[in-house]
């Protein structure tokens, strides 16, 4: 066994519930707090002080209404409904942190490049290059609605339009202020040099920009790049552009075979290994023991809403489950998502056949994705499993209750990661980047973002 | 003389350099530190200190390019640019104080009114109730180039639309989710009612939104709104929607025209005069003798950048100086700016033929606007002077120098405007609009905003 770093981030949104749903209602659950400040003001320290490398914060514009063909249910049990922007979060938590990094998701359709650069140089400059930008591509139709548009955009065709909105963003962040342009000299009343500042010029099928960034360059200039694709196109996205991709793996036997694809995908996209992190999401429950970790479990699962769970499965897949009776078995149906739960169930226990009871009951811990149950021993011991199995560089870490499960995270397990050697005892960087990447503040030469010169001066 | 309370706002910007063109560059501003977070939190923490109201957060999306057609000139002298988002200011000066408010400028045309409502909904909970919104309707043209448009939308149906937008987001945060919605019981494991919250159902000439808020009330739903307006356009506008209305008046004659014209349109709307604070653009340079003060004037003059005050001027008014000589005397062109300005200028001295360089001394310090200059006193005695002559409710305090003007303005003048009855010792109100106006955090139930039921539910 190598000494393999392990990168951590916490999952969290601006809601009431995120992953497990109904688990609002636990006793030691805080997050209904979500929409005040000192709720996130208290998390950040906790991440600071537990050596987390970043918060990822998720957000979704639109309230998830498959199942049962109604938002009511998710509306009720507090299911990512209501939800907050996230990015106000980002300076609340920064202002009480010094290297906390923060993962902001934000949609390629929900507002134009010219402004949404700005905003997030606004924001690595306030960090003081803590940013990172988890690119969505994707979008609820409830959301779509509300913002003029008559229906979603295509699959494929957002990916178009997210490469474009990612190009006009690279050239205002990286391309648009030399690095010597701003000499703010009080003797000579020069605050930048106008020919160190450069008009983009960027005409393409989408977007038309032909002026220079509003803002003078941010620590990292480019935030750290997030993202998770699932789908080939969506894979080809993120193997060209994220740095730190972001995988939701029910079992190790998944997760391996993810990885696997996306390390190839990333290589054949010319991108050094060592540039991409993979992260996937894990739900730990721990306890004192192997035994009461198991009763916490238990106890977890009194507080899940199975309607709130169905509305979350609802809007991930598109498939309303409320057709289903509770004893029917799972089987395949005409739909790419569902064919891929019933894969990814099958991973969890290959000898089983899943009842939408038990689906529930799955879903409701951390949604499709892995939860790990156990003694903090046993929890550090199945992420390293993780690590040397399936070829994680670390996880991201969902919650039961917050800061609940963050706070036990940080008291009993990562002692022992960093006893191992696994999580260093010290942040490394200033800036996110250098803290993940250990190269600096920037994107790497060779990243698409920084390669290719696009600007006509 | 009354003892009429004065409000007071700081006027500030996310930028090297707001009103004063070239102070930047003055050994006592700390203003090209706009970039990181200390520099507001220290800002925040002076504010609220000095018992002012709130904080005025001017923007622009875009940079000044009228003078010698260029954006050259804006750029080397730090005028307005570059410029960062004003929105990520908020939460990290609402977290290191209780009471000041924030004024946030956002233009009706840069994003979609079903995010940007929840943008401030999200604001308004971290603030805990303490958030206005600046509403603008204009705009650059270099912004709207950038932003995907080909040109400016015409003036008169910015207005046509920003009323739409306003209607939208009234909607969205008066009318979706009923105050009793969200119940949050931990026992039931009903986070919200659904039968309390509703579809919007909106459509309009510009806009479509049919869905529910994204987000649950916050403390004063809609936050205090903040408007200036001019053109007759724009103070029918004002006169409906705003509760804060700001004019920049560069003498008390020339303000009280303009207040009186307000108040009229305000009668003429049904507004209740109690409902609506007017406040001036004030720059006060203040020394411990009326001599000191106006030796610092000289010196601030020597800071004030030429071609940024021209700049400045172009923005502001779409006249390029570069066609006039130094020695040229102001004459009326065919341009409603341009009058305007040399009205205003036959207002601050009705005897005098301004010349070229006259107008870029006095625009220098705090653009078009008048500035005070004397002892604690003569500063105190004069806004008092403003607040009976003019008739308006207070101030919108520009700098020189910041810190240093607040500072200086909240150690030597506000202990004398709260001896004399003028600024109360504390605050009285939780929320921002509760402190302005004493009537609780919401909307009075006149208001446009209020008092039709807009939606079909």
């Amino acid at each position: 066994m190598n000494n393999k770093r392990i990168y951590l981030n916490a999952f969290v949104m601006n809601t009431p519930g995120h992953m497990s749903a109904g688990l609002w209602t636990h006793p030691d659950n805080d997050a209904s707090g979500y929409r005040k400040s000192e709720y996130w003001i208290k998390l950040a320290r906790l991440l600071e002080k537990g050596r987390f490398d970043a918060v990822f914060l998720a957000d979704v514009l639109g309230t998830y209404d498959v199942y049962r063909g109604s938002r009511d249910p998710a509306v009720r049990r507090g299911a990512q409904a209501p939800v907050n922007d996230p990015s106000y979060i980002v300076p609340l938590m920064s202002a009480v942190t010094n290297h906390l990094g923060f993962g902001l998701t934000a949609s390629v359709t929900h507002e134009h490049p010219y402004t949404f650069a700005r905003r997030m140089t606004t924001l690595d400059h306030l960090t003081n290059g803590r940013v990172g930008w988890n690119i969505v591509t994707s979008y609820l139709n409830s959301a779509a609605v509300n913002i003029g548009l008559d229906k979603q955009i295509g699959h494929d065709e957002r990916y178009d339009i997210a490469q474009e909105y990612l190009e006009v963003c690279y050239k205002l962040w990286e391309e648009s202020w030399e690095e010597d342009a701003v000499v703010a000299d009080k003797e000579t009343g020069i605050y930048a040099n106008p020919e160190k500042v450069h008009d983009i010029h960027h005409e393409g099928k989408y977007y038309k920009v032909p002026g220079a960034h509003l803002s003078e360059p941010s620590p990292q200039r480019t935030p750290v790049l997030f993202q998770a694709g699932a789908s080939p196109r969506g894979r080809e996205f993120a193997s060209k552009n994220a740095e730190l991709v972001f995988i939701n793996a029910p079992s190790i036997e998944a997760g391996r075979e993810t990885v696997k694809r996306l390390r190839a995908d990333f290589e054949k996209n010319g991108r050094k290994p060592e540039d991409i992190k993979i992260l996937t999401m894990l739900t730990p429950i721990i306890g004192e023991t192997e035994e009461s970790a198991h009763q916490k479990l238990e106890e977890f699962k009194k507080h899940i809403s199975h309607e709130g769970a169905f509305a979350l499965f609802g809007g991930w897949t598109g498939i309303d489950l409320s057709e289903f009776d509770d004893d029917d078995v799972l089987t395949y149906v005409e739909n790419d998502s569902m064919r891929s739960v019933i894969e990814v169930l099958t991973r969890v226990d290959p000898d089983k056949q899943w009842t939408i009871k038990e689906l529930r009951d799955f879903i409701g811990i951390g949604g499709i994705s892995a939860y790990v149950v156990g003694s903090p021993e046993q929890v550090a011991d199945e992420l390293e499993q993780w690590m040397e199995e399936a070829g994680v560089d670390g996880f991201n870490l969902a919650h039961t209750t917050s800061p609940g499960t963050f706070k036990e995270f940080i008291e009993h397990v990562v002692p022992i990661l960093q006893e191992r050697g696994r999580v260093p005892k010290e942040y490394e960087g200033a800036t996110l980047r250098d803290n993940l990447f250990g190269q600096g503040d920037r994107l790497p030469e060779d990243h698409p973002g920084k390669s290719t010169r696009k600007v006509r001066f």
